[in-house]
């Protein structure tokens, strides 16, 4: 498969995007690179490597959106960006995915306005996965969309059941609408609307979630308004590092004892710090588009970018955008 | 002043919510105390301490609603209520305030439906203060009014503020909009239009606050729909007790080492628990009713009756209420 990857999108572009596509190639096989960007600023980076020059195509870009512009304005404007050309390769099918770290909202508008929306999609989703006590779950949809009519909700729910069978390998996934309470009755207008509808369709739909247990991961995939998925999303990145750093604080005002325990704790907070770590979780994908997008962190270093393309890869071998297009073609 | 309490309002309840009473009976001063409920279930457990008779009155109730019921229905059923029985009190001018541990549900109606909004407010809103790393933060609408219009959000920042202001001490609180995205024009309809609308009001208006910085407590008094707070109330409660459980069982599962430093560490712990204790924060106000009506946590102990004791008495005594009144009454 051939890959678009934005060589200037991320904190720490471009030289995490070269790392994570060097990693990338001496682990799967099978994978051709196109990476985007002012192409001495690559060259310079693949500098440092020996790899097989055959598989690396730098595709010169001179113009970087960064993430405090206008995301549709830079679209228009900046049409040699990184961004925009990596989207106009999946456009023009030279290439069969796109990972980018940069801009959301620009990768995001651009892959609407320039791969294109599936046809009989209302909203293409930001579908996350997160990891969970009990397991990873996905928020569906976690920004794109901040105001929402129940059938988008619903349609989130068949793309991300999808999703998350094609590349987590679970067969017939859970599906919840957060919602607080847990009956159906309870929320706004909007989850009291999109509950009736989920009910109805061939889902293994489990109800409402309350957003207290959504973090156990007992449900796979959860539904809801990009509002609601973006802030349970950043609450749970905040409240995990403020009680963190709350731990660390109240350690060092203490005694010789407690730093001590906490010197021995050390491999437990290891351990937990990797299970919170969004970096082996590879990035979002943009469901609904017309091709394989891939929103990677913004703070991706290599590693990430290398596990971004490891699920890359996943989304295509099991033909997740094929069935996604079978099942709400027909479903319109 | 006097107190309405309802008497079989919690988890714990006729017990703790005496207990509650007896320790304030102890602890301030000027207090008279109307315990709803039935009468041979709270005389037993009155039996249990030595107090002054004269300030505690019981008023039977011979009903209990549940949380599980209807709020409206179960209002309207059950008159001879502990908590009906409660607000009626304030309703009749026979005390000053109610607190209730009880159902949410019925608890926020009858407020409404019995006490009465103020003239002038839209909406009123549950407003529970959050420990938060930096200082408290209140968080209004918590729930009571899912569907919002921009102008509620508007009425819920004064409120806020006066309430803040009166019971926490300070002067000016900051305000915020919980929105995703700092900047003034990201977020949905409602958020847009409303940080248009705080901004051209007399309010230390701080601007937008992403969801993973309400937890810093940089912020007094944060506004938004009651889905969305309710939503950062219980994700903060889940995640914080989710990760909490998970540093647990990395415990247990690893050696001996870090079964010592847990040991080491159980002061920090405990020290951080007493931090996230709702106990310690008494109850939150349903600000804009024509009353003040306190709701308890459902689990609340003893101590925690006390502390809703202690908040309804500050709320009195700094005229919170009548400031409410004066503001709002002369907005509109």
């Amino acid at each position: 498969m051939k890959i678009a990857i934005d060589g200037m999108g991320g904190d720490n572009a471009p030289k995490a995007v070269v790392e994570g596509v060097i990693k990338a190639l001496n682990e799967y096989q099978g994978i051709e690179y196109y990476i985007t960007g002012p192409k001495e600023k690559i060259e310079e980076e693949l500098k440092n490597y020996t790899y097989d020059k055959s598989l690396i195509n730098i595709v010169d870009a001179r113009e970087v959106i960064s993430p405090n512009e206008h995301p549709v304005m830079a679209l228009k404007k900046k049409k040699d960006s990184s961004i925009c050309k990596a989207l106009k390769l999946v456009k023009d099918k030279e290439c069969d995915a796109v990972i980018s770290g940069g801009s959301t909202g620009a990768f995001l508008a651009g892959c609407t306005l320039i791969v294109g929306r599936i046809k009989g999609i209302e909203r293409p989703a930001l579908a996350p996965i997160m990891p969970g006590k009990n397991g990873s779950f996905m928020i569906v949809d976690a920004g794109a969309n901040v105001d929402c009519k129940p059938n988008y909700l619903v349609q989130f729910a068949k793309m991300g059941k999808i999703y998350y069978q094609g590349v987590l390998g679970k067969e017939n996934p859970s599906v919840g609408l957060v919602n607080i309470g847990a009956e159906e009755e309870k929320g706004n207008e909007l989850t009291k609307a999109a509950h009736k509808l989920l009910k109805e369709e061939k889902l293994n739909f489990v109800g409402n979630v309350e957003p207290r247990e959504t973090s156990n991961g007992d449900v796979n995939v959860l539904v809801c308004d990009g509002f609601v998925g973006n802030t349970l999303l950043k609450m749970y990145e905040g409240v995990a590092s403020t009680l963190l750093s709350m731990i660390k604080d109240e350690i060092l005002s203490s005694g010789l004892l407690s730093k001590l325990g906490a010197l021995f704790l050390k491999p437990v907070f290891k351990s937990l710090k990797i299970k919170f770590d969004y970096k082996e979780y590879g990035g979002a994908p943009f469901l609904g588009v017309n091709g394989i997008c891939i929103k990677a962190h913004g703070s991706s270093d290599g590693k990430a970018f290398k596990n971004a393309i490891r699920q890359t890869k996943t989304f295509y071998d099991n033909k997740v955008l094929e069935k996604i297009k079978e099942e709400l073609q027909n479903n319109i």
